[in-house]
C-alpha cells in the first residue's frame, strides 16, 4: 500500500497552501512536513507541489491529493460502525470540501446545508469561485462536490439540477435618470459605468448582448465581493446584475429599480459530486437538493 | 524613453491575469499582446510574466507594471487641464486599484468611497484580501493604496489611521446552550466548532488565546465569504468573530448572542497609499478618512 503519512502531509500542504499551516494542522514541525513531501516526490519521481505563495499541486500532486481525500472520506465513514477506531481527528469532524459560487453563498447555500452539517458533525471547507468555473475545481479533484452552471457531468461525477437563480439588471433611480433617461440602448449602455464582480464575470456583458445584440464595453468597476457588489449598485457607482432574491427588499424600498422589467437572465445551477457512493456525500447531495428546491426558483 | 505600447500590454496581462482578456481590453488580438510582452521580455532580458491561470508578474514584471500604472495615473491627471489630449479611454475613466479587507467591503468601504468615485468618474478595481495581508499588495506595487492593519508606512507610501473595527464573538442561543452551558473555557472551546474565514484568518484563534491564554484548535469551518460567514454563525454551524456593526441587528433580534460581553477584539485600520502627489489619490485618501471617521468607531 501507499505511505499515507506522506500523502496526508502532501494533501495538507495543498489544502492550506503552505508548509507552515500544514505543519500546524498535523501537529508536526514544518521541516517534518517538508521531508515527507520530498520523500514522496523522490518515490514518485516527480515534483508534486509547486512551492510558492500559495503552494499549489502539480498535475501528479493533484491526482495524489484527490486519491488521499477519497481515502480519508472512506476512512471517516468507518467512524459510524466503528466509533472506537483509532486515527481520531478526521473521523470526529470529517471535512466536506465544496466549491460554490459567490452568489449562492450570499443567498441560499449556507441556510441549505447548515442543518445537515451540524447534525452530522461535518466541517465545511468552502472554495468560492465563479459559477462558470467551479466545475474545473471538481475536475482537477480539489473539491468533492461543486455548485456549478455546467449540466453535463464531469468525468467520474454525477450531476443533478438544483434550480434557477434569476438575475435582474438594477441601478438607483438617480443613476437611471442620469444615464438612461433616453432609454437603455447601445449608446447609453456604452457610457454608463457598470459593476463587474471580476474579469470572469460575464453576466453584465451577456445582458447587454441580449438587449442590444452588440458587444459593448462600458467603464467597469471591479468589486469581487457579493455584499460590496450590491452596495456598489445601491450607492450609485454603477448598474449591475443582481440575484432577484437579494435585491427584492431594495426594489421594494425604491432604492434600486429594475432597469428593464421582464428582461432578466436566468442561471441554472447543478450539483456535481464524486460518484463514490460515500454515504454522507450522497446524503449531503440529497439534503442540498431538497433545500435548494425551496430556496431557489 | 521606454516603449509604452509594450508596457501597456504587460500591465493589462497582469491586471486581467490573461492574454485574452488583456487583448479584449486593448482592442487588439491575443497574439499581438503576446508579441508585445515577448518583445519586452527580450529587451529586458528576463521573463516578466509567469504564464498560467492566472498569469502572474515576476518580480521584474511587477516593477515594470508598477511603473506603468504610475505613469498612467500621471497621464490621466493631465486630462484635467488638457481634456482634449489624445490617448483617450484611460483618461475618461482612470482606474483606482485598491486592496481592501473583506469585512471593510462588507460594512463601510463602498459607502465611504461611492460618492467620490461617481463625482470624479473613476473606475474602482478592488482587490480583496485579509486585512493583515493587504500591505503586501501595496509593497509589491500591485495596488495604488490599501486598507490595512499595518500602521508603519510601506516604503514609498504614507500611512494614516482610519479608525477601529470592533469584533465580537457570537453564536446562536441554541449553539450556546449546547456547547457553552458550562462556560466559555479551554475545555468547551476545544470541542465547539468555530467558523474561520480562511486559513489566514487568525481572529478566532486570537480571541481564544486572549480568553484562555492557550492555543486551542477546535474543529473549523472555512467560509471565505463575508455574508456566508455571518450566515454560518446565524444558522448555528459554529461561533465566530463578527464586526460589531454587522451583527448589531442580529443581536437585537436575539438571533445571535455576544458570547462574552466586554471581551471583544479591536482591529485598527490604516490607509496606505503611494507617496506620489497624484492629485486625486491624495483626495481619495482625504475623502476616505473623512467618511471612515463617521462609519468606523
Amino acid at each position: 500500500m501507499l505511505d499515507y503519512a506522506l500523502l496526508d502531509a502532501l494533501a495538507a500542504v495543498v489544502r492550506h497552501g503552505s508548509f507552515e499551516r500544514a505543519a500546524r494542522e498535523l501537529n508536526v514541525t514544518p521541516s517534518a512536513i517538508s521531508q515527507r513531501v520530498k520523500l514522496l516526490e523522490e518515490r514518485v519521481g516527480s515534483v508534486l507541489v509547486k512551492r510558492g505563495t500559495p503552494c499549489v499541486a502539480t498535475t501528479s500532486g493533484a491526482l495524489l491529493c484527490r486519491h488521499t481525500e477519497r481515502v480519508q472520506l472512506l476512512e471517516a465513514e468507518l467512524a459510524g460502525p466503528l466509533p472506537a477506531l483509532p486515527g481520531a481527528s478526521l473521523q470526529a469532524w470529517p471535512t466536506l470540501r465544496v466549491a460554490v459560487n459567490d452568489d449562492s453563498v450570499g443567498t441560499w447555500f449556507i441556510d441549505a446545508i447548515a442543518g445537515f452539517c451540524t447534525q452530522r458533525e461535518m466541517r465545511l471547507d468552502l472554495v468560492i469561485d465563479d459559477q462558470d468555473h467551479t466545475a474545473q475545481l471538481i475536475r482537477d479533484g480539489s473539491v468533492q462536490g461543486a455548485v456549478t452552471t455546467q449540466a453535463e457531468p464531469v468525468q467520474g461525477c454525477r450531476s443533478t439540477r438544483l434550480g434557477r437563480m434569476r438575475y435582474l439588471a438594477v441601478c438607483t433611480p438617480v443613476f437611471h435618470a442620469r444615464h438612461f433617461a433616453d432609454g437603455v440602448s447601445r449608446e447609453t449602455l456604452r457610457r454608463a459605468p457598470c459593476v463587474d464582480f471580476n474579469p470572469k464575470d460575464e453576466l453584465q456583458k451577456r445582458f447587454m448582448r441580449k438587449i442590444t445584440r452588440a458587444d459593448i464595453d462600458p467603464p467597469k468597476h471591479w468589486i469581487p465581493h457579493v455584499a460590496g457588489f450590491l452596495r456598489a449598485c445601491v450607492t450609485g457607482l454603477g448598474w449591475g446584475m443582481c440575484p432577484e432574491r437579494m435585491v427584492a427588499p431594495h426594489l421594494e424600498r425604491g432604492e434600486l429599480i429594475d432597469m428593464l422589467p421582464g428582461r432578466h437572465l436566468d442561471v441554472d445551477l447543478y450539483w456535481q459530486s464524486w460518484r463514490l457512493s460515500i454515504g454522507w456525500l450522497d446524503e449531503f447531495g440529497l439534503a442540498l437538493r431538497k433545500q435548494a428546491a425551496q430556496l431557489l426558483d
